[in-house]
């Protein structure tokens, strides 16, 4: 009987370690998982992930989304765009200025004659009117950036010059 | 030794049941915890809570933090604001309108004259100028909400009447 109680429990601690083994091995495999996500599932996505923007005006996979249209009421053009790590946008300017408001990731943010400025989650950035500068993610994590433009009657962007690899890994 | 291999492994199956008991009971717990917080934990703030709104304006809690001050360069007042659940804005309108974006939970807009229109995370409402309407989060749930003022030049909003516990139950 007290054998068969030892067996019992034997057989229950096998099982118990089998369990706790691939208990173990599932968190750790979760993990391994995660660090092969890619950086798209790690990221919050509030809005749907939009179109790829195109190889002339962005370097990289960037997608946009148009959140309110142009129009002549609010006269406001509000969007988000979704920078997968390493991509960025062309350098340009709006002729009314810019305002990113980011809700995930890490990217740069480059006024022409500044530093390049690292924005995250949380961070609001104004770009001036006819101000020259380019934005994206950064090279290990991407980035998602609502973008308002105000005050569209006097246009939206003037799109110019891809950012180099040598601009673009400029950190100071 | 067969003897001694069989304790071994009866220990080590005991110190298995035991680890596999605690991985699972910190599993459930942690799931206890979750659904124990309250539902402040559970949204996504993206940016500090800010400063709760006066009782004069808001039903319930709801507080506010100024994330673009309003100028004369970009004339766009932008800031979010959470409302706990059950707390609602007053009816107000906005000289040249109002959008807003809802980051996270869910919540109820309404234009007078309209039905309740139920929001939630990621949809964009806009509301034009000069209409009266009141926002804020549903009864269960709280609302994480960015709100774009444009063309501020024109003013930035007119309070009115709290919304009543009758107007805000008239779910249809």
């Amino acid at each position: 009987m007290k054998r068969n109680i030892k067996r019992a429990l034997f057989i229950t601690g096998l099982v118990g370690i089998a369990f706790s083994f691939l208990a173990c091995n599932y968190t750790i495999n979760n993990e391994k998982v995660t660090d092969m996500k890619s950086n798209e599932e790690e990221l919050d996505f509030i809005f749907p992930k939009g179109n790829l923007g195109p190889k002339e005006l962005f370097t990289g996979n960037a997608y946009n989304i148009g959140l309110v249209d142009i129009d002549d009421v609010y006269t406001t053009a509000v969007g988000n765009v979704y920078f997968e790590p390493g991509a960025r946008s062309n350098w340009h300017t709006h002729p009314s200025g810019q305002i990113l408001i980011i809700t995930d990731g890490v990217g740069y943010h480059q006024i022409e004659g500044e530093p390049i400025q690292i924005i995250k989650k949380g961070d609001v950035i104004k770009c001036p009117p006819h101000t020259k500068h380019w934005h994206g993610a950064s090279p290990d994590t991407g980035l998602q950036q609502l973008y308002i433009v105000p005050n569209t009657e006097n246009g939206i962007v003037d799109w110019m010059e891809a950012v180099t690899d040598v601009q673009y890994n400029n950190i100071k």
